[in-house]
C-alpha cells in the first residue's frame, strides 16, 4: 500500500509518497508563503500531492490514505488544527479541506513533532516496545511511540516535550511558563548561550567566525569548539548538560528502548552524543536494568513525511 | 472474585483482601522489622495473608491472585525485586519465596509507587484514558496508568516521577543526580525549607511551634501559614511552586485525564491544591484543548494494598 505524507512547515511545504516500510518512492517541496490564505496553502498541498503522483505513473487510487504534519494543536478525531503559532491558525477545518480536494480519501492530521516522531520509530525504531524522539530546532519538540502507537493525551496535546522544567523560575519561554527545557536546550537557547559567552569573551575564536559568517547560529559554538576554542567549549559542554538533563527526566519516566535525538543540532552527531551519553551515565537512576539506547535520527526532513503518511495507517 | 495485596513498608507490612471494584473486605499489618533476614519478612507476609483469609472465613481457594507492592526496581517478569534501597533487597527472588508460602496461586510483583498509582486509579479513575498519581511523601514518586495499565519502561524501571529534574545542577537528591523535583517537593525537602527559613527568621512562629512538637516536620510550615506566620507562609508558597512546577511537567508530557496527588502532604487539601491550580493555570502550555483534572487522593495508605492486589488482575 502506499500513502502520501505532508509536512507543513513554515518555509516550505514537503510532501512525499511513501510505502508502509516507511520508504518515500518520490518527495518534493512547495514554497509555503504565510502571507496568503490558508485556503491557498492548502491548495497547494492538493497540487503538489497530486503532482507526486503523476510523476511516479500512479494515480490517487494507488493511494490509500493521506497524512498531514502540522505545527501547533491537531485535533485528528474532529479533522482540526486547534490552534497553531508558527503557522498563524486556529480552528482551521483542514480535513474538510483537504477532502474537498480528496474526495473520498482518508485524511489523518498530526503534530508534526509527533509525525516526525513516528517517522523515525517505523525506520530506525526496530519495534522497540516504547521509543521517545526528540528534536532540537528553534524550538525542542518530540514524540512517544509506546507499543508502536503514538502517545497523545487524552486531548491530543500530549508528549510537548521540550515544556519539562529545566530550571524552575528560569529563562522566559515562549509558551508563557520560565524555565522550560526548551529554554535552554533550542537552537534558539544555544544562539543566545553563544552571544552572551561572545560577549563575555572577547579574544574567543566565535567572534571572529561569527564576523566572517555574518552571523552567530547554532554551529558557531560547535565549530569553534573543535578549532579548540576554550569559550567555545565551554558553551558545548554547558549545552550538551541542558540537553542530557532534559533527556534524563524523559528517561527517568519512561525508561524507553529507544530515545532518538534529531534537528539541525543532532548534525553534530558523536561530538554532541559523547558529552549526552557521559552525563546520562553519571546521572543515571536506573543503576540495575538494562539502558535505554540513546542515538542520533538519521531521517532529518523525511521523518516528518513518513509520520505523517504512516501515523494512522 | 477476590486477591490479596500486600505493602511492604520499611515500618509496616500491610495487606488486605480486595474485591475486583477495589473494595478492601479486610486489612491488617504488622511490624516489618528491617533487622532481621528477608526471609523471615516473607514469612511474616504470608503469615498476615493467610491469617486475613481466615478471619474473613475464607479458604485460599478464594484468593485469584496475590499481589506485593515493593519499594525499589522490581522485575516482575523475572519474579525479582532487583534493587532496593529503603528495605534493603538486592536481587530477591520474592515470587518464588511467596509461591513456596502459596503454591500454585498467581504472585504478581509491582513496584509501591506504582502500586499505589494503580490502586487510586481502579478506586477514583473513572476509566480514565490517561491517569497520572504522584506521592508527596520521604521522596517524591508516582505511577503513569495508560489506558487501563500501568506504565513500566521496557526495562520495568519506568514512572520515576520524582526524579525529573526541576532545577539543573541544583540541590543534591539521594539518586545521584542533582536538582531532582524530589529534592524540592518531597517531606524531606519541605523539612529543609522551614528549618532554613526557621533559621533565617528566628521570630517566626515555626520555631515556637517546632520546640512545642519536638521536631520540624512536614505539618510545620502549613500549620503555622494557617495561622499567619508570614515566614511559613512564604514556605509553603514556594513549596506549593515547587511541587506545581514538577506537575506542569507531567501534565505537558502526558495530557492525562486526570492527576491525582497523594502521599503525607496531600492531607493538607485545599491549602496545598489552590495554590498548585494557581501555578497550573498561569503556566499552562495547553491553551486550547481540555484541562487535565487535578485532584487529592483519597485512599492514602490503602492505595498500595488495592493497587498490589489488582495490578496484573
Amino acid at each position: 500500500m502506499l500513502y502520501l505524507g505532508i509536512d507543513l512547515g513554515g518555509t516550505n511545504i514537503a510532501a512525499g509518497i511513501v510505502d508502509d516500510k516507511g520508504k518515500i518512492l518520490r518527495k518534493d517541496s512547495t514554497p509555503t508563503i504565510l502571507s496568503r490564505p490558508i485556503e491557498e496553502i492548502v491548495g497547494d498541498m492538493a497540487e503538489l500531492c497530486r503532482r507526486l503522483v503523476k510523476e511516479d505513473g500512479l494515480t490517487m487510487d494507488d493511494i490509500a490514505a493521506i497524512g498531514l504534519g502540522s505545527p501547533g494543536t491537531v485535533d485528528n478525531k474532529n479533522g482540526v488544527i486547534v490552534y497553531s503559532n508558527n503557522i498563524p491558525m486556529k480552528n482551521i477545518p483542514m480535513r474538510k479541506m483537504l477532502e474537498e480536494h480528496f474526495p473520498g480519501k482518508p485524511i489523518n492530521l498530526e503534530n508534526d513533532a509527533n509525525a516526525a516522531a513516528y517517522g523515525e520509530y517505523i525506520v530506525n525504531g526496530n519495534n522497540a516496545e516504547s521509543f521517545v524522539f526528540i528534536t532540537l530546532g528553534t524550538g525542542v519538540g518530540g514524540g512517544v511511540i509506546i507499543n508502536g502507537k503514538l502517545y497523545r493525551g487524552f486531548n491530543s496535546a500530549g508528549g510537548e516535550l521540550g515544556h519539562i522544567t529545566l530550571i524552575s523560575g528560569g529563562e522566559p519561554c515562549t509558551c508563557g511558563k520560565n524555565g522550560c527545557w526548551e529554554s535552554y536546550a533550542s537552537v534558539t537557547a544555544l544562539i543566545r548561550q553563544t552571544k552572551a559567552a561572545m560577549a563575555a569573551n572577547p579574544e574567543s575564536m566565535m567572534n571572529e567566525w561569527s564576523e566572517k559568517n555574518g552571523k552567530v547560529s547554532g554551529r558557531t559554538a560547535f565549530d569553534c569548539a573543535k578549532e579548540g576554542d576554550k569559550t567555545a567549549k565551554e558553551v558545548v559542554k554547558q549545552y550538551a548538560i541542558y540537553v542530557a538533563d532534559g533527556l534524563s527526566s524523559i528517561i527517568n519516566i519512561f525508561q524507553p528502548e529507544k530515545l532518538s535525538i534529531g534537528g539541525g543540532i543532532s548534525k553534530e552527531g558523536d561530538y554532541l552524543l559523547d558529552p549526552i551519553k557521559e552525563f546520562l551515565a553519571e546521572n543515571d537512576y536506573n543503576k540495575y536494568m538494562p539502558k535505554t539506547k540513546v542515538e542520533i535520527a538519521t531521517l532529518f526532513n523525511d521523518a516528518g513525511i513518513i509520520g505523517a503518511a504512516l501515523s494512522e495507517a
